[in-house]
């Protein structure tokens, strides 16, 4: 049996969905080799969120490249767009 | 004048370029809007390393997706392949 160190819940939302994740013990790099995050409607953009190292940060943005956009909540800020395909700006702020 | 708010520098490996960034001073997202890291042989892997907040990461890993590979330096490991188009896979360590 596998033990789920990462969990996953998603929050929908018009133009994008929330996903926020959970560490539920120390995590090394070996979870990225089995993880599947949740998929989503590409057609919407992604707000990643939650406490967790920077490259599972960076696994999750490349995961969800297909989507619309992606943006990486900063508590001290809002959510930033880190990639776009779609009307929103590279560096702009969604307040979600 | 624009003010440099992100220093880079990069260091030539065989097989990856290692870029790494400082900051000099308090950046926020607007920075991402003119922000020209530097240019790298794509036909290698990239490390990133440096301090600074996560979206960063995620706009340089996606800046960086048609390299051969990108890794995330995290000094408690070592530099974590969160991307790969290469023999390199996901989660594997490389010491850098």
């Amino acid at each position: 049996m596998a033990i789920i160190l990462i969990e996953f819940n998603v929050e929908e939302k018009d133009e994008y969905s929330i996903v926020k994740f959970e560490l539920k013990g120390n995590i090394t790099p070996e979870v990225l080799k089995n993880l599947k995050p949740p998929q989503i409607n590409p057609a919407k953009g992604v707000v990643l969120t939650g406490r967790g190292p920077i490259w599972l940060y960076c696994f999750l943005s490349h995961f969800y490249h297909p989507t619309r956009f992606i943006a990486v909540y900063d508590p001290r800020i809002g959510a930033v767009i880190t990639e776009s395909h779609s009307e929103k700006s590279i560096g702009e702020i969604i307040k979600i």
